[in-house]
């Protein structure tokens, strides 16, 4: 065998991603709060921000349930879903539609976590890391809770504005 | 003001975006496949490869009603997703727990899609493009039904091999 690589090798790897994805999803929202036209949009990325500290928090406390340093992995994903964030926040500055597009990239940002987050779950409770698995649900868990805001804060935009901006 | 952006350009932007993550994933597809060590994984992974392929078609019939070339824009966080993906290739070859590895990876590409989907149909319905509703939507299941799928297989593997490697 090439390697011995086992899955707690697997979910201490996945574990440094997504702590490195909090941090820079952390860096990117309040650039997004200041990007939009509305104060639901505005608010909402910033309690989103609130959150994503207690997030990282989190993930501390696993990294010391693993005995191991809290330390991040470049995530190639989520530098990705934030560039294309950051190429609406340019491309769309000063149109009516810009909220739409955040709300869009603010969705595929939550939906990159709740993939990870999930799978995290359940690598937890097959290594046996027990105390894990409720600090994880609870970000799961605001995770989507966060995206269906999203959708309503979506329907807001589509109702006031969507068909005028068409 | 400083653009004229409207809705359209959006929802022009984001198939573009799509458009090329889905020729991405039909070309990482077959890699893991390869990749794979069950034969369940492997033809997960062989059999999305096909729905992708229905899924491409499904866009450029989206580009025809737009009146638009079916071209791809390049998506940063596609790249990126898939990236993670090939490391875990190179880094997991020959563990244990390579397939856990890949069925993560998988779902996480299966989440941007199912986020990407779900706005276009909202946008869809907005700018009136109507016909593209039933198509995106057909696709948005199938990407639903393969991360349910990615769900089991995991739920597989971890009750055939998931405490061995642990």
């Amino acid at each position: 065998m090439a390697t011995e690589k086992t899955l707690n090798d697997l979910f201490h790897d996945t574990l440094k991603d997504i702590y490195f994805a909090e941090k820079q999803v952390l860096k990117a929202l309040p650039k997004m709060a200041r990007a939009a036209q509305s104060e639901e949009a505005k608010a909402g990325f910033t309690q989103h921000r609130d959150e994503t500290q207690g997030q990282i928090e989190r993930l501390q406390q696993v990294f010391e349930l693993l005995n191991k340093p809290a330390r991040g992995k470049t995530c190639e994903a989520i530098l990705g879903i934030i560039a294309e964030g950051e190429d609406i926040m340019e491309e769309y500055k000063g149109s009516a539609v810009i909220d739409a597009g955040l709300i869009s990239a603010a969705q595929a940002v939550e939906h990159y976590e709740i993939a990870r987050y999930s799978t995290l779950i359940s690598w937890a409770k097959l290594i046996g890391l027990n105390d894990a698995v409720p600090l994880l649900q609870e970000s799961l868990a605001e995770e989507q809770a966060t995206d269906k805001k999203l959708t309503q804060l979506a329907q807001t935009w589509a109702t006031a504005k969507g068909k005028k901006a068409a």
